[in-house]
């Protein structure tokens, strides 16, 4: 038994209700998120906190499989060895967690262990993972399909004047038309110098996608995220090809393999790994590195406190996205945007101190 | 409310004691696999049950997948629509549930939506599904990398006692010779006319996987089985055109997608889905007529009193794999071998009637 070795494991699930209903085209309104939250302990008393988190079905699996099953295969491990353990983890529930909620019980506990080990360093994560710039780029991540023009353009100049200087809103109402309308106002209202990146949710067919990048390019659209299901590579390979718009992907896809199919493919311009739902820091910088190799940017989709230390570690940022479902609620020092920019902490680990009592509410 | 809304759904979870502990290249020892069973009612009283298994961690989550997130989204929808509830399900859990255990619990609710459907027509699976022929060819699948060469030259003659015509062992063990030292003694074990297949649990790399096959191939092996890692499509793209066996894989997908990926990149002579985990019947039977469209037969991994009925339904039917982890014990008439064939069974559903009472004792 070392000092790093793993003495304690504690993982809890909570649901947040969100401030205002949110709604998107696939998944419809959104009235709460489920957080499942992971605490290590190594032998020398060092501490370190993961988490990640749900939309729908699924957070009560995810805590189970952390609980039930990760839990008792890393206990009395090395804790410092976290490609040791990520493996372990992936090879141990192999057959039922390629994938799926796997991915986001392993994301959780990789996550845990790497702030362990930046704390154990007293250092923070982006200084661990390569210390490229801790300055990033952010924009506003818009939930905000079912708006109306008028809730749109308003959230927006909150978002201008909470010191956004990008933003993104949904698209895939029932008509494109609608869609082109709501863009060019938002172009209109932001100028020819905000960039303006649109979020389809895999809503659309391929040709429809395409006749969609189309039509909003003329508004001068920085990206298309998600125009179809994450599973048609070849669909995204000719949306990319076939219409103006630089695609984004990622957000759905749960492994490194996964990545590197889309990206070898050409359909993805802005690669877009989540670190809570594809299994951890550990793939997120493979990731990022895969991109790297291959010409690209790597962006992020949502936990923009974790996310802002891996951007800031890398060569390739792009935008780092902000949308934190209310979480900032329950965290002592939420991330602050000043002109357009987020800067990741000095404080070891990745910093985010959870507010645990006010938490307590709120178990699941 | 018709007379076949969905009125009640019922999950179990059992852990079932293996009565020889076996062992795989991946898997390491398995002293017992976890059963998760779905029963469900409709309003006029008919009932459907359906069943997943998991090798190692999972079945928990599985469990509460089905219970506390797909009851909910199923409950007085109208189970007669079953593609209906298939979409909803994977969209309903989409965003943790795409893949791993979620496929699980989607297989299991599916088989019992199908076996209800199955049992209000008074039809047995596999003429509802098509109705090929009920005879199908069957191998034994042992589980027997650790054997030594008798115990498995003896599991070996048992199962031609048993009835069997066909015989898969593992391969992947430390050294090369020592697989092509069994296979060779295998091959002369069963003679020329009886087919031996191998199968190596993702175990080798693909430059490994080819050198096996070359040297495999001497003793007349009829399919090398998962050779490398699912997530590797080009990599076995590689060993089905450099090496001369053909190669089987697939129970380690959980889409129709990751089907169509490695069929039309031509990685795979025999598609092999596992209606337990690629998410039940429906996307089976879609993979199934997506080799047939492809020029491929179709093969199947475990749970071979559900398999019988699937591929007697379909004209491209491969081998049925038969090992069932001694689950036979709690069935009430287990599939029988006569001459190297299965034959599916005209009760009405997939006709497995569990041993309720006997499970009870092994609730997990």
């Amino acid at each position: 038994m070392t000092t790093t070795t793993l003495a304690d494991i504690a993982a809890d699930h909570y649901r947040i209700p969100l401030p205002v209903v949110l709604s998107d085209s696939t998944h419809g309104d959104i009235p709460f998120f489920d957080l499942v939250t992971v605490r290590l302990r190594d032998a020398d008393g060092a501490t370190g906190t993961g988490y990640t988190y749900t939309v729908g079905p699924g957070a009560a699996a995810v805590h189970r499989l952390v609980a039930g099953d990760l839990g008792p295969l890393l206990l009395g491990q090395d804790a410092d060895r976290v490609e040791a353990l990520w493996q372990r983890m992936w090879w141990g529930m192999h057959y039922a967690g390629r994938g799926g909620a796997g991915s986001f019980a392993m994301a959780a506990v990789d996550i845990a262990l790497w702030d362990l080990k930046a704390r154990r360093l007293g250092t923070p994560l982006w200084r661990l993972l390569g210390g490229h710039d801790p300055r990033v780029r952010a924009y506003a991540g818009g939930i905000d399909l079912q708006f109306t023009l008028d809730a749109l353009l308003r959230q927006t100049d909150d978002n201008i004047a909470r010191g956004f200087r990008a933003i993104k809103m949904k698209v895939g109402r029932p008509r494109l038309h609608e869609d082109v309308a709501r863009v060019a106002a938002m172009r209109e209202r932001l100028g020819p110098d905000i960039p303006l990146l649109v979020d389809a949710n895999m809503r659309w067919r391929v040709d429809e996608a395409i006749r969609a990048s189309r039509a909003l390019a003329e508004h001068d659209v920085f990206w298309l995220e998600e125009p179809t299901i994450p599973d048609d590579v070849p669909g995204h390979v000719r949306i990319a090809r076939e219409a103006p718009l630089p695609v984004a992907t990622g957000e759905n896809f749960r492994t490194l393999h996964e990545f590197l199919q889309m990206i070898s493919a050409g359909g993805v311009d802005f690669p877009e790994p989540d670190v809570s739902n594809c299994g951890g820091i550990t793939p997120w910088m493979k990731v990022a590195h895969l991109a790297e190799a291959h010409n690209l940017p790597v962006t992020s989709h949502g936990v923009h406190d974790l996310h802002v230390h891996l951007l800031a570690a890398v060569p390739n940022a792009s935008f780092l996205e902000v949308h934190g479902f209310g979480l900032e609620r329950f965290i002592a020092e939420p991330l602050a945007i000043v002109d357009g920019y987020a800067t990741a902490g000095d404080r070891p680990g990745h910093g985010v101190a959870f507010d645990w009592d006010g938490l307590a509410a709120l178990r699941a």
